[in-house]
């Protein structure tokens, strides 16, 4: 939509004409489900996986935002594509974070020289994976059930709970490494294409380098950040899956869409009701994309300081990345669910499947419970108080 | 929910052992589509087929509300055999109030004997399906989409222009009637074994005394109250599934959830936010059934007055009916959208198959558009005019 | 609305008629705020104070729908006296659910024969009214807050704090009672003539017999429904209010609003979006008012029953209350805001006073939060608990 | 909020100080009405009544948004100030755009020499001001309606009707000016220091120069562009209030509110469900702000390009300005009824005046119908056709 503040970079240039490449098959792709694996290898060929890579180590040195910009451009078409996309940063990034400065350069260094797609295996609540201290190296054990972005992914992050002592460690591996099983047993009712299933570990080996060094910048701001990047790649997939199904359904309704009997008018396009509605779908996501957009500011401002950054400013970051994706996730799901009104009742085949966009907002909005992170944006707003660190927040 | 009023009858305790059985399988049927033969059939065996049909064509002569209510127990697990059930009495009452009364009673009457399953051929917006005149009776050529119940179905009740003067005309044929060719394209995103899909007629011919006598009681109140029975149908479906998603909501809420990681309690169901949720949803939801319930109250009054019944009792019908359906479908669009929120991440997989009461109920909505009921129930309120009588009001 | 049930016995006509008093001057008591002294005496003289008093005790002996309905009704023209009107039956009953078989039958009695308006002074979080033993009798110093009622009673119930224990015991004394000082320091933005403002207690006497015994009934679930009763009150004073909000907006707009300019109707009650939006209010509302019917079903059976209510009856009154208070609550506060909407900006003043249902609404829905009987509403939906029997469930 | 971009200019700061002066007697200024006459001579002492005047002409020359910043900021206190201060460079920037240039240097020139205060008496749907020629002047008689800020006044932006051809005509002249007659007879339910009430005309003479020479620019996109300026002041003046009420409510619930009696916590400001309530109101609020910030972007840049704007411009600024509009009159009308929830029940007293955040938005919500505004979004949304220039788009 043309309002958006508009930048024509090369980058997103080339992200839209892949976005519209992954349009071609997105309904079959939803229905049958499985690994996008051809489009991954479009995005491999692209470059566009080493976006945020910083230029020394051989990536491209964008910011967050341009990332973000891709997944919502990724999610107006496919959110399945816009989430591998996104959380391909998460990974990449995590030895960034969590890791030493040599760990941070050899993983951006590799994955950058070497095109790699990453996914991951960390899910939070879980417990199911278990690492076996044996000297420098850990013997891992279990499995960890919502592995998105797994299958077709060239590496992994993954976290384990210490079988003593039952930290959580983390850690980088290739997903082929021995032991390593990657199930394809996604089941969802929506994000059919992320793989977001389980991944079994029997005795894999993660050496002494692979597993993440999390002491080496423990208590700074930026090390627990993460989980503001993650909510900030959801809210991109929620933005882009409303303005996605607007579209949709603007060009169904001014094509295929009849008038109703008692309308009065010749077009759907031309009923007062329907005009009414749309204008409401526009209003509601706009004051979406427009908070999503002044978190992505912020979001960028948090990367540029890595380690500077302080815990004020982490804060504020994580209260407004968590209003922006409650917002974003409540307008998405409103939108998604209403566009069949000002379709018709012939738009509810699966044919069009126009319903992949509320399924896809409806299974990945249960990533972590609207109500929590309003709790923590009203106690900021009651008592100045920021969230707690944490896995979501 | 026992605060409804309990009523134990044998015809709804049958319904209540049926209902239990449709459940079984209702979310394999749900992936599979295509014509619940099996439960057609044990619907035709029960007898539940003839309790609208009056005791003198021996039928059971219950009231429209037994029928609604059962209508309501059904879409509680399974909402395509609601459907197909209340849309039966619609197309068996067709003769009746668009017949002469020799139609009705020999329709009536060969139902109740037979067990006659009856789907429906006449959506009233395609003007796709056309008849020649050849002496007293029809051919006819075409078809109709929306046919809804014609698979697997003894009996149809069709509607065709006549190709001179464009008059609709109602018929009633046996579905096995030669040229009559029932399509399994029904490809609804839900009630997908409703087998709305397309029935192709080719050189159909319609015998005279098939062709329902509309003239015969033209311009009264009662022929033309149908539309109101069909809505309540929808109505009851739609607050049926809402009732349906609340308690597998609770069921699963009770016994798979797990407590949120800073929830501060052992299970979800203790998690007052999640109590809270559910307390909104019944609040919402009830009051929709009681509404609907009101709705019934009138209902029963209109078929018992029959062709007594005036203008303004039925436009007070009409009002409270369409005033039920838009309050129905709107809360049981929230709920079943809003379930999953207090499921978590691990409810939205097609194991459980919990989207389907969002699909039912978003495919059946778009029936008619809410705009346009809501506008006959803001006009009688400012100016106590009623809604013109029409296809849909 | 003439869809509601048809409830024309004299009590009601006479409601009616009062109401129509009532309505003369309602805006501007509504400015004036203070005690409606001349309607409280056409309440006296009307009989109506009368009607929950069983017929033994020389009262109409009328259940307690025949109050709600008359609260429902003075509330569509003025809510202070609806407000006031209910809570007299919640006070003059005090002694029948808290107190003695003799003290019901003394204060019911005297009440009936002397025609005596109750107020009341028992606000349960005030913790500020002290009793001093001295013999069988109490002397109480302090004030309570919130006082419905008291200023223009003949009666108040009242409650205080034992200074020794902290026991808290209800107790039936003459307004003017030496030491008790009515303020008229009520200062709502709504309700304005409830006169709910403090009343002090100055070495107040209260004599053995004027001490409700509850000890009598304690532990049976009648003597701990009276919050239903309240809560009951409540929501049809919301109810009302709403009803009252849409039958003078749609006054306004047939008679007094423009069309919009680009509209292109002549009569804003033709404007579609208009009726749409009228059709909104009906639609909701009558949700509300259908499960607010079922409600005073089930409090009539409970008042029928009296101590041999069962907790379970108990429990199940207590829920659908609860739903049905939040239920009116919610769609009180939209209808009444959203009435100017469709009236236009020049029906935005003072001398239209259209403001006073939403402050009326706004000020008695804070009575206790929705939060927490929403709570217990999910509570019973998830595991059949009951609300725990409270000042407030 | 510190999230909002930080712009701490001289002028916003000498605006924060007249907001905290303002704030001092906002609750007993609501409530007396009348004229603000202390506070607009702060206004005409502070020099920002200047703001908007091109520094050529001896104003700040500073750019709409500055003026609109300053709006939000008044209605956190003081609704009606807002609304004056923002109204009255509607009306010194109308010889601007509907003048010749002549007249767009001597009024500006001259207004910021005087630091007049312009109100205004042009209601475009009353019909009730007529002028007859007289040479090359014109002589009036009747009213107008909805004069804003006309009390007070230096100077009047006015339009009557030619009584020959009905034409619209436009004139500036001093509040003063013999025959005008100012009323003070605003009673709107909000806003109620706008002294927006009658202003009558008795043979009022226009001179030549006085009459804006609307044809020297017709038909240029800018010319038409003003109802985009008056609803960017409405807007703020919505999130103004709301953020106000949210402030003021954060207050009252740290300070004031105690802790629901089942709530299990010591302090409200700890019970999770209103930390909930906060987050809800924030997020909504912030994605209104978003939105705003966003419509005053292309507000500077069309009043930069002045007369080079194209239609083009003109029509994504009239979109982007409504849906910017009706999301702020929608979030400020639900968190200015909400608040209340927050707080409890001791808050909704006239002592607090917090109900006048909610009166105030409702007053000025219904300027001009969120329907309208919302069609033309939709309508742009379906065909990308702009809204056609009014008075209102």
């Amino acid at each position: 939509m043309s309002l958006v503040i508009n930048e024509t970079d090369l980058y997103f240039e080339k992200a839209v004409q892949l976005a519209q490449e992954f349009a071609k098959d997105a309904v079959e792709r939803d229905k049958a489900g499985g690994t996008p694996i051809r489009q991954l290898n479009m995005l491999r060929e692209s470059g566009l996986l080493n976006l945020l890579i910083p230029k020394q180590y051989g990536g491209e040195g964008q910011p967050w935002s341009a990332v973000l910009r891709i997944v919502r451009e990724f999610a107006k078409v496919d959110a399945s594509l816009a989430h591998l996309y996104g959380y391909h940063f998460i990974a990449v990034g995590s030895p960034h974070w969590h890791g030493s400065p040599k760990q941070k350069e050899y993983y951006y260094t590799e994955s950058a020289k070497n095109n790699w797609f990453w996914g991951n295996s960390v899910n939070a609540m879980s417990r199911s994976l278990f690492g076996k201290r044996d000297g420098d190296r850990y013997i891992l054990n279990g499995k960890r059930p919502f592995s998105s972005g797994a299958p077709g992914s060239d590496y992994l992050i993954i976290s384990w709970e210490d079988d003593q002592t039952f930290e959580l460690i983390y850690g980088a591996i290739p997903t082929n490494r021995q032991g390593v099983t990657v199930h394809e047993d996604w089941d969802g009712i929506g994000q059919k294409q992320t793989g977001s299933g389980t991944v079994s570990f029997g005795d894999v080996i993660v050496e002494k380098e692979e597993i993440l060094d999390t002491n080496y910048h423990k208590h700074t701001a930026f090390s627990t950040i993460s989980p503001s990047f993650s909510q900030s790649v959801l809210l991109n997939v929620f933005i882009g899956s409303a303005l996605g199904a607007i579209e949709e359904a603007s060009k169904y309704t001014t094509t295929t869409s009849r008038a109703w009997i008692t309308s009065g008018v010749e077009k759907a396009s031309e009923d007062p009701s329907i005009l009414r509605q749309y204008g409401e779908f526009w209003v509601e996501v706009q004051g979406a994309v427009s908070l999503a957009d002044r978190a992505w500011v912020q979001l960028d401002r948090a990367w540029e300081k890595e380690f500077d950054l302080t815990e004020e400013e982490r804060g504020e970051t994580a209260v407004l990345v968590a209003a922006a994706n409650v917002l974003a996730g409540k307008v998405a799901l409103d939108v998604t669910s209403r566009i069949f009104d000002v379709m018709g009742a012939r738009s509810a085949t699966t044919k069009y499947g126009f319903d992949r966009f509320w399924r896809n907002v409806r299974t990945h909005t249960l990533h972590n419970p609207a109500e929590y992170k309003l709790r923590n944006v009203g106690r900021w707003v009651l008592t100045k108080e920021y969230p707690t660190p944490g896995y979501y927040s």
